[in-house]
């Protein structure tokens, strides 16, 4: 049942996700599923009806129209990659605060056109990147910034592969240069950017190198690929990610006096709890001890922490006048920004690609 | 006690590692400690009591006279990585088998050398990689060759690092380019490319590109470094190194079906046991479920089941006529060139090295 405090969000298209999406919207204390938009009226009648929407959505037969919707006060957008731009300006020109799915955009000029329409219109964007919102999120981040269990980083290393079958690998938009262009490198390695650049308190690398070895399809598509960061004071980084190789989801973090190491990172083994181990200046000389592992409840599953957040947001600037919070567009932008940079050493022959100045 | 059908070894030099390979000799059942040699006679007298030599070890106060020695019939070889080629070649000709620590040998033009004396002269080599010997090593590469639990694969990540002090920083041999000149490289990082090349069944990668951002020390000696491997069928790895990062040993192997993860393949959190986890077949679809964690019991310490097997080795030549086994040379030779191939991309600013016929 809406109350007059939840946000009301409209869902702009009937991918894969937003299901997952739309029941984290159900779940979220302080929003509701106002309403939802696909291409034809009789699609988005379906979905709402598969999804257990509540009667009172409003079903759209196009984009246009839910963004001329009244009655909701934001949009999830998890349409193919390569619309973004178009929709997400169109939606904050029209005032509606954006979830706005990952990647954000095909490259960091389409997002910063986005950036600008959502602060000419003083609107809130976040990406759609469920994990950190996670509560273990925020305590891998404080072991990380712990000097005494932790250090200083020297590396972290993040993966995330999964096999896709002979369908996705033909039919799946990730795969289409017309869709989701980036392929594997956008969709799988959006996180596994995401991770490194989280452990380095999002400071930008000041280069990016792709690994000799990537795999694209023939329509040019990155199917599998990996890449090398360095920070100017030693610090590196390798991300990897694929859609050839099993599910596997690493964070490995190393820092001068301890190491942290994250196996289900993006989907936790369970919803209602999350792990990750720990060892602290373990010697080699003397026997060296197992890590220790730690278990963080989770009240909600993580994706409705995220609309949670995002609604909470939202709710500060429609009922208390606050401006939106700039944190979550500048996470995506940095974000973009290395996916872009490995998607162009892997077009240069995998040249080493400066970020001075981006 | 020494009996007749133990292998009669010598310890030539007496370095730190020459204290568990001292111990492991007296563990293995087919091999015994014949001789200890070092530059002067008190220092070697002194490790034979500090180590509880046997009353009957010869104490020799040169490396010369250790070589003379009519009653060993090899020699454990932990000298300084620069002085191998001299020693394991004069060794070679004195009919004397050789178990040579790693890194071989500074480069593998010094290691082709070392082998072609033991080629001529009929003797074992083998290098002082313990964890390989592990009988858990034997079901890694168990479960890499299945199939249908691991498929076919497609990466593999390995890393070794360990914080030096501030006295190991400045004075071990491991940072002295007159010594142990690899550096990193040579000690943690050989440990790393063994690890990745075991998963490829020693299938040499087509090039080696090291990454931005190694550490080297003022006089040139690498502290930190890392680098990627390419196959020419899509396979790919990555190999960390590091003295100045907190102790971790991991290997994480991805195939089309399968995950491998170790977490203390170099050194075993327990002596007695040794454990390892797999994923098989992960869906992202359905809900994901935790790793199997695989245990394996070890009769003797993995650096006993070196000796063990290296003095195996020697008795079938000894005793029964054998050859010499090639496989334990040809890996060394192997992983001291990948080795030589990530300095030489760091020596030519992460140039990409091809190894095509080396």
């Amino acid at each position: 049942m809406a109350t007059d405090t939840q946000i009301r969000i409209g869902v702009m298209g009937c991918a894969d996700i937003a299901r997952k999406v739309s029941r984290a919207i159900n779940l979220a204390p302080n929003a509701t599923i106002a309403a939802v938009a696909s291409r034809s009226l009789e699609k988005a009648k379906s979905f709402a009806t598969a999804n257990n929407y509540p009667e009172s959505t409003k079903i759209h037969g196009s984009y246009e129209s839910i963004l001329e919707d009244p009655e909701i006060d934001a949009l999830y957008v998890p349409l193919p990659t390569s619309l973004h731009v178009e929709w997400a300006v169109k939606a904050a020109e029209k005032g509606k605060h954006i979830l706005l799915e990952k990647p954000v955009a095909m490259n960091v000029t389409e997002f910063d056109k986005i950036v600008v329409a959502c602060e000419a219109n003083g609107v809130q964007i976040m990406d759609g990147t469920m994990w950190v919102h996670n509560p273990r999120t925020a305590l891998l981040k404080e072991f990380l910034s712990d000097s005494e269990r932790f250090g200083q980083l020297k590396t972290v290393q993040s993966c995330f592969s999964f096999a896709g079958d002979e369908d996705f690998l033909k039919n799946d938009i990730r795969v289409k240069p017309g869709l989701d262009g980036l392929g594997a490198l956008g969709d799988a390695g959006w996180y596994a950017i995401r991770a490194t650049l989280l452990a380095n308190n999002f400071e930008l690398p000041k280069t990016v190198t792709a690994f000799p070895g990537a795999v694209l399809n023939q329509a040019g598509v990155i199917l599998s690929c990996g890449a090398s960061l360095s920070w100017e004071d030693g610090r590196t980084a390798t991300i990897y990610c694929s859609f050839l190789a099993n599910l596997t989801m690493e964070i490995t973090a190393i820092g001068t006096k301890g190491t942290l190491r994250v196996h289900d990172f993006i989907v936790p083994y369970k919803e209602t709890e999350a792990s990750f181990t720990t060892s602290t200046k373990a010697l080699f000389n003397t026997w060296v001890s197992p890590p220790s592992e730690h278990t963080v409840k989770t009240e909600l599953p993580q994706e409705a922490c995220m609309v949670r957040e995002f609604a909470r947001l939202v709710g500060e600037i429609k009922n208390n006048g606050a401006k939106p919070d700039g944190y979550w567009p500048s996470i995506s932008r940095k974000t973009q920004l290395v996916v872009d940079a490995v998607k162009e050493s892997v077009d240069k022959n995998y040249q080493q690609i400066s970020l001075s100045g981006r």
